[in-house]
């Protein structure tokens, strides 16, 4: 009874999908890395088995409407294996290879006339050095493949930096890709839905606030953003999402560069951390939309039920258990909508996050940054 | 890690306990009818077994913080028992009983000066007579347990239908409760908790539309209520979950009868269908509120966060599957919060609500309405 949904992955990501879930009676089956980690704490029907196990996510995918995902770590050849034996598989592993690649990212999107920073691919530590010398040092160094929160990623100076990351080359990708180092003003987000049948809706641009590679804050609306900014930000995610099919939920993070133009600096097909505060400021979530849109649902109302929205990231924690600040958190700020994960603390982890939102955005701000520090025994 | 609760019910109030639960990191383990009931399709430490058995309860109270529940059918003497063994019980039997018993609630209420119906207890056929002679006809009869959603719930026109109700007096209760017919304006709910520690949080009055004893309808707030009005019925409101030491959140259903004169119908002392609103358009769910009030944690904001919103019951439905209906409702009412319950389909039956938050309370009553109708298969 109800749409059945598999999803591959047990972070936090997942489990949050599990509350729109069970308000539309969408049956989540979960393919978990733990069976006491944060997904398979609220979703019944969870196996535990690896996202490169052909036989696991067949297993999930045994009964489901749709197969999606939390990450971009099934491989190719998995996915072909599931669509060739009738899986629904949304987003498509032609659409996923982006994720999965940020080479073959950039050389999509410059064809789709995507502006991004300028960028050369390298296979050897010279041609690392030759590349930078042709965008100008410093660049930024990536691997293309298995990159996050800011690992992966490295700031080279100077040609002598190029051997710093020589051992990337020893992947088997081979390649190492190499952007200018934009000098920008801020960072945006853009998340879009995109159906298989064509329909898209998009929410308001966000700012994200990053600290070491890792986003801190969501400011939602992105502030003081010109109207025709977020309009062009928002032609960017659906050229993105049409020109690579992309379905579910696509999140665009961008450089807003001093000169206003916009750079696209990454994609993810999932849900996002730059969109969690659209659980509690939007009309539809990006968690409730991600479902509708894989399931060829049509989309629900993307827009904001707040002036102004700030999510604030609880990354790692002094307290062995966070939620052991909950008195006084609560107590303190009786409007914070508070979202732990249910994982063990670990030094930087993301353990959760806090919303707080208001009609003003400096004092949405501060509250939300207070209560996640309160979260993290500061 | 985080708090564990037990519930005890499987239906769609524990279900939806599931949501602020997975966001709170609190673990559920529900007490539940059946293994593919409502709650335990979203539960996973979910443990079938009756209500009113007490090794059933007190195995799902183990390890819990604290032990509460989505109905009123726990007996006092298991009540009393997991007390006497050292569970912590939200709300507990002595606060129970009147939600147990309508003429125990009664008593207490006229006790307290809480402004009811004229009452009388018959323990007779010729009593019940007696009684509505003195109340005047015609008098609402009411079996003081057990009775819900219009069910145990009569109206007789005189003294010659006294007997209609006899078979009542049959139950070991031995009594029936007689009330004043109000002629009334409309009903009303207000939604308050309460911690153990005392502090209280209410809710903006509601107004209910019953149909054939069964709610069909929330508006929130209260049309046109006059603001002295609201504040008298948080009074009372407050003056009930005090005066009875109630934990949790405790749903006040009133009568607003022509003169204006607030009068108490009924209580739950649980999330309540007239709280459903909450979920969609408040900061702080009833269902969050209740979970947060019984492990005596500082209370949520209770505001909404809309101007207006309009709850519709899904009440039954000609489709084996309402949720089949979604490309329809979800094309339709993109601005529509639908949530089903994974119930299967019988005449008449709560399987799901649809919530609308907008400016124009016509509007989103009309497409609330409209939207559950389309669930309904009609």
């Amino acid at each position: 009874m109800g749409p059945v949904v598999a999803v591959v992955g047990g972070g936090q990501l997942a489990r949050m999908m599990a509350e729109p879930a069970g308000a539309l009676q969408i049956r989540l089956q979960a393919l978990v890395e733990a069976d006491d980690g944060a997904t398979a704490q609220v979703v019944p029907r969870s196996v535990v088995g690896r996202a490169d196990d052909a036989a696991a996510v067949s297993e999930i995918s045994s009964g489901a409407d749709v197969l999606t995902f939390e990450h971009e770590h099934v491989p190719q050849q998995v996915l072909q294996q599931l669509l060739d034996s009738g899986v629904n598989v949304q987003p498509g592993p032609g659409a996923l290879k982006h994720a999965q690649d940020k080479i073959v990212m950039r050389q999509r999107l410059s064809e789709l006339g995507v502006p991004c920073p300028r960028w050369r691919a390298a296979t050897t530590v010279d041609g690392i050095a030759a590349a930078g010398s042709e965008l100008g040092w410093p660049v930024v160094a990536k691997t293309p493949v298995g990159g996050y929160d800011g690992k992966g990623v490295a700031v080279l100076d100077s040609a002598q930096d190029a051997a710093t990351v020589a051992d990337w080359l020893d992947h088997p990708r081979g390649e190492v890709l190499l952007e200018e180092k934009v000098d920008f003003a801020r960072e945006l987000a853009v998340l879009i839905a995109r159906r298989p049948s064509g329909q898209t809706a998009v929410w308001p641009v966000v700012e994200t606030v990053q600290e070491g590679g890792v986003c801190s804050e969501v400011l939602a609306p992105a502030p003081g953003l010109p109207p025709h900014v977020a309009d062009d930000a928002a032609d960017v995610a659906r050229t993105i999402a049409e020109g690579l099919d992309v379905t579910g939920v696509l999140a665009v993070e961008m450089f807003e560069a001093r000169d206003g133009i916009l750079l696209v600096n990454e994609l993810a097909m999932r849900p996002h951390n730059s969109g969690h505060v659209t659980i509690d400021a939007a009309v539809t979530s990006q968690f409730e939309q991600h479902l509708r849109a894989v399931l060829d649902l049509p989309l629900g109302c993307p827009e904001m039920t707040a002036e102004v929205a700030v999510m604030a990231n609880v990354l790692g924690s002094q307290l062995p258990d966070p939620s052991s600040a909950y008195p006084e958190v609560m107590r303190t700020y009786p409007e914070a909508k508070v979202h732990l994960y249910g994982k063990s603390v670990r030094p930087g982890r993301k353990l959760g996050h806090v919303t707080v939102t208001g009609a003003d955005a400096a004092q949405a701000r501060k509250r939300a940054q207070d209560a996640a520090r309160m979260l993290r025994g500061e």
